[in-house]
């Protein structure tokens, strides 16, 4: 049995210790840190690394904290689309879709696709229709509803932007995802993104979360890799997928090859936000250029860490 | 000034000398020319990489030979989506759609979301609407109806499966995408890949060729890729990036690095297709595990291929 870990973020950006009271820096400590259990539960209990992203990222979904699940941001029309990804780092299987609407967990829609298709990616309506199908669980518009969610929509209509972040009545950017990536006891990792995508958004934006290889990868033989920040920079430089190759084709270790990608090649695209990741022997890393990115880990030999700034 | 160089696909897949007739085959050898010459003529005149690949697969779109524009294949509840993508290889700006309907050359609104939005991907409806926004042509349903596309979706119903296929009414496996890539006289170079997707699709599937780093990426400091097969293997090899990247950290030749890729990575996940690819010093590659591709190739030193089968 060798070393299992999990690794999960609720997202990243200009999150600064003076703008959140005490009382909400607890309420985010407190929600990663029942996140991380469940995904290491799966883990004590000799579960898949899949199984621990799954669970992890479902309790992420299922409070309104994250920009993901219950706590989507609205896009321009008043919809919440939202977008997810799922990988298994043993035989390369990938499930994603974009832009569904009132699917309770997109990440476990993503699973569906992956476990019950024989496709990667699915869209809009036709995979609400796949939903359906497999009976995933919807939920009503009011499930979704935040008064605080609604407010930054309008506020982002009268300043005429759209807003990436994930809770800001102030001008911060946060880059409002979930994620987890697991290295399991018989050496599985995996990789999962869940998000509510950008406040206002318009034009079916879709961003780095559900691409595999951008937001989201997993492969055995080097990382998995769940990715938070400005979608657009992280498609372009396919930043999941790189982590990977600069391992297996430059055999760097996981922290050195996201050290380049976090604060080299992203920052040349003007791309903020960060990662998370592990290997297969249990390695984990967490690592961003924002001022601070929601982050927890745990692990088998005590170590754990729960942590939102730099 | 540099050697300058385009080459074009038309799809791979199980493409037989056998099954086509002397009339079809110079069909798609005429509309390959056309293609590659609309898209050296810019090069000729010292146009950029990016127009280069636009003009050959507008040219692609506008025919009904191939599975792209007005030639895309039906969907199962009888609609045409199409996606594009397009990447500039000189500061890795990428534009793609997903699930469009109705345009007429969907590489045009990808190039559109390139220059013209913050974004890089765009989906469905939304996409539609920036479409309108940009004045990027439409086309009414009856532009796109073809009585050949029309009766593969009715042979593929009544068969109760999708078929990658672009034109087999026999059970032939053909990935019908259009795609190009060029280097032009200043050592820039681009890629562009366009498709109608699967016949008889469900479920809004999306393939690998609006994903950046799947089916399309371009980067001058490496190479321009597009690609054409069963979709799912190369979003899961993210197989584009994986050529680049073979160049950038283990230092091999386009050559070698698109050999690795075609004919032993995406083998081991069952992908069937091919690539076309350019470096930044004007040498082209076509490679394909199939029985065949339409592609087409020429530079400036007077090499120039147009070929259908192994």
């Amino acid at each position: 049995m060798s070393k299992f870990t999990i690794a999960i973020h609720g997202g990243a950006g200009t999150i600064l210790k003076s703008e959140i009271t005490a009382k909400q820096e607890a309420d985010y400590k407190n929600a990663l840190e029942v996140a991380l259990t469940c995904g290491y539960q799966v883990l004590e209990k000799g579960g898949s690394a899949l199984d621990a992203v799954r669970a992890a990222v479902v309790s992420l979904e299922d409070i309104d904290l994250f920009n993901a699940g219950k706590g989507s941001v609205f896009a321009s029309d008043g919809s919440q689309e939202m977008d997810a990804a799922i990988m298994d780092g043993k035989n390369l299987d990938a499930g994603a879709v974009s832009a569904v609407k009132n699917i309770r967990n997109p990440i476990e829609l993503a699973f569906a696709v992956m476990t019950l298709s024989d496709h990667v990616m699915l869209n809009g309506r036709g995979a609400e229709d796949f939903a359906r199908l497999h009976n995933i669980k919807s939920e009503p518009d009011d499930y979704f509803f935040s008064a605080l969610r609604f407010a930054q929509l309008k506020q982002a209509q009268q300043k005429g932007e759209m807003m990436l972040d994930h809770r800001s009545l102030n001008p911060n950017k946060k880059f409002g995802t979930v994620g987890a990536v697991a290295c399991d006891a018989q050496g599985n990792i995996a990789a999962a993104t869940s998000t509510g995508g950008m406040t206002n958004k318009k034009w079916g934006r879709v961003g780095d979360s559900p691409i595999i290889g951008a937001g989201t990868y997993a492969n055995n033989q080097t990382c998995a890799i769940s990715c938070t920040g400005h979608g657009e920079p992280f498609i372009r430089s396919v930043t999941a997928y790189d982590v990977s190759c600069l391992m297996e084709y430059k055999n760097l270790s996981l922290q050195d090859a996201m050290h380049i990608v976090v604060h080299d090649k992203l920052l040349k695209l003007h791309g903020e936000g960060g990662m998370i990741g592990v290997d297969a022997k249990g390695n984990a890393a967490m690592m961003f250029n924002s001022e601070g990115m929601y982050r927890a880990m745990k692990n088998n030999e005590g170590v754990k860490e729960i942590s939102i700034y730099k």
